[in-house]
């Protein structure tokens, strides 16, 4: 229990995403968040105004990683095929540390002023990525019968349902979900492990 | 609009997927269903006696659907890769006929006896495509170092996300993003049309 130790506003972001990833955010109030917490609701409304405020504060996290991914060499420098490489990499990695915080993401509908911009943010990285298979495209490294956006969609649509059903201390650790996610999205099911059928 | 026509069950269940789909299934209230269909919520409440039982029959849908696929001829004979590659397609297809059923199905968390038993049916149809990848393996078609159970919810996890973004009459229709799917999970980027680098 948390309960003891004075909260601050990260910490209690931190819960009440937890508590939005496992209950739904429409489907969790700030009573359960309160709860969660240990905390009275008077004690969450002293450090943010309203569930959109946690809301909104996740998601910053959630995008800010993303694109903090985006900026780092691997991602920027050289042939656009390791680049994407590096980038579903380190995304899946990002899945299992911000947890909660990308569950809470990828399960957002743009119904609001706060979970509009994080759409739109999320498209933004999806069109980058969308780029960069277009470039390892016309660097020869990919199938050019791939349409870009559809494909970035697709990878993520298979990184993002980690969230789904990924269970911290299950019989599968992050290392061989990576590695799997990686050979499946560049190689795919018959990869160079596979006799030609 | 169908506000004039009779309503049977099925034609509301038709309307209150639709509703669950766009506003989530907590987020979804009756007087939201009652709306969408035209007619008032005493007119529901003569058809079904709770919103769970419209959840139930949506989920019993899409189960059906995805059990059905893996009944048909080309699911059961033949070689494993090819067994594989149709119930991946029949999938995808399916996720175009019956969009609302199965982003609700796929978005369920198991919180009651209704929503438990779909999430357990659920499994039992990743376990049924594990086999199938295990088998695929075993007869040389799938690179060995996939983990059958794992594949299995990669795979589901890219064409699941179908939901999340696919909009009728978008640019890419079904077609496309059937190929495409079934391109990447079998070939991945890399693919026969990719140079090697």
């Amino acid at each position: 229990m948390e309960a003891r130790k004075p909260y601050d506003i990260d910490r209690l972001t931190d819960v009440a995403l937890r508590v939005f990833a496992e209950r739904g955010y429409d489907g969790a109030s700030m009573d359960d968040v309160a709860r969660a917490a240990g905390i009275t609701k008077a004690g969450i409304y002293h450090h943010v105004a309203a569930k959109e405020a946690l809301l909104e504060r996740g998601l910053r996290r959630a995008l800010d990683a993303l694109f903090a991914i985006a900026e780092e060499p691997e991602a920027r420098e050289g042939a656009a095929i390791r680049r994407l490489e590096h980038i579903v990499h380190r995304v899946v990695e990002a899945t299992f540390t911000l947890l909660p915080e990308l569950t809470v993401l990828f399960r957002v509908r743009a119904n609001s002023p706060v979970t509009r911009e994080a759409v739109e943010r999320r498209r933004a990285f999806d069109r980058l990525v969308a780029g960069l298979i277009r470039q390892a495209q016309s660097e020869g490294a990919i199938a050019a019968t791939f349409d870009p956006a559809l494909a970035s969609r697709l990878i993520f649509g298979m990184s993002n349902s980690l969230v789904e059903w990924y269970h911290p201390g299950g019989q599968l650790g992050p290392a061989e979900i990576a590695a799997a996610v990686e050979n499946l999205v560049f190689d795919g099911l018959r990869g160079p492990g596979a006799g030609a059928v």
